[in-house]
């Protein structure tokens, strides 16, 4: 019920305009519309449905509410550490921003407002679920570690997606400042 | 954790294309874009922050996540009887759309998504918090009752808003079906 602030850091901004692979690399800053990243190809005020929405028949064009991926440096360094290898780099994940200093950053509430210093205003959508995309491209760097294993050990660790809800841009450095919702637990206690 | 599902019924569909007012009247059915009801005054990719927004400087552009207004008969008639009136109509709170049967409705979480029978799907933004405007129009109807009333008795009982997710048609009589996300709590207990 109550509404409590946390804080954070940007570590890295990035993007990702081709088709042909989800890697995004690191930039200066974010331009950012109502419709998401004007250089990521996530952007547009629709999307279509794939098996991340198993209740749409897959294709069916909805809102896009995955217009921004974000994740946290120190859920990175846990799936780093679970999948025992030397180093692991956001980009490999599709992120578009890495934060530090935000605990359980995963777990965010859906409805949770992210204020970045430059004056963008995200809303969280909810946890990101692991797809085996992110494993194939760490087994090119450590070809030991099988693709399926990242989905299995980044489960709630992985960042969440957001959609815009004020446009502005977003730099490396910027601080973010979370407000969590007012909504009660549902159904209700007692 | 768990994926629990909900069903209602639509007991009817109300829009208002006019600025004066706040008021809502019945009709047959909506037509629902991803921007909101095409014959209601609250559609929009866009809105302007007000005091529901109190982290935003008053007329900020921010993402209409507000486009839709849905109330539970169930509440309602609680509402009624604490405002200790003969009856108490939906279109007086705004709403667009009136349910039974989904028990604690406006306590449903940011991110149930609401599936119509009629194909329509839209993602609850949270419980709408009550101002006096319906107050108002109560006291119309019930001189007695001060406007001020309404957002005592109405917290938390008062509906939800929510954006369309997948476009299309909601209609009187149409099934509706919750879906609760899986978003674990936060922060994670224990």
């Amino acid at each position: 019920m109550t509404t409590k602030e946390l804080k954070g850091q940007v570590i890295a901004v990035l993007a990702n305009d081709r088709e042909d692979t989800l890697e995004t690399l690191p930039t200066d800053r974010l331009i950012l519309t109502l419709e998401g990243i004007t250089t990521d190809r996530h952007r547009g005020q629709t999307m279509r449905a794939n098996s991340r929405q198993p209740f749409y028949e897959r294709g069916t064009t909805i809102l896009n509410t995955r217009q921004v991926s974000l994740v946290s440096m120190e859920e990175l360094g846990f799936i780093q550490k679970a999948l025992g290898i030397d180093y692991l780099v956001a980009g490999w994940l599709g992120a578009n921003i890495s934060v530090v200093n935000i605990p359980h950053f995963s777990l965010l509430p859906i409805g949770a407002r992210l204020f970045f210093s430059s004056g963008t205003v995200l809303l969280n959508m909810g946890y990101n679920p692991p797809c085996t995309g992110p494993g194939e491209i760490i087994q090119r760097y450590f070809p030991d570690v099988p693709a399926n294993r990242f989905p299995k050990v980044a489960h709630l660790k992985r960042g969440i997606v957001a959609m815009v809800e004020r446009a502005g841009e977003i730099a490396r450095g910027d601080t973010v400042r979370v407000l969590l919702p007012t909504q009660p637990p549902y159904p209700p206690e007692g």
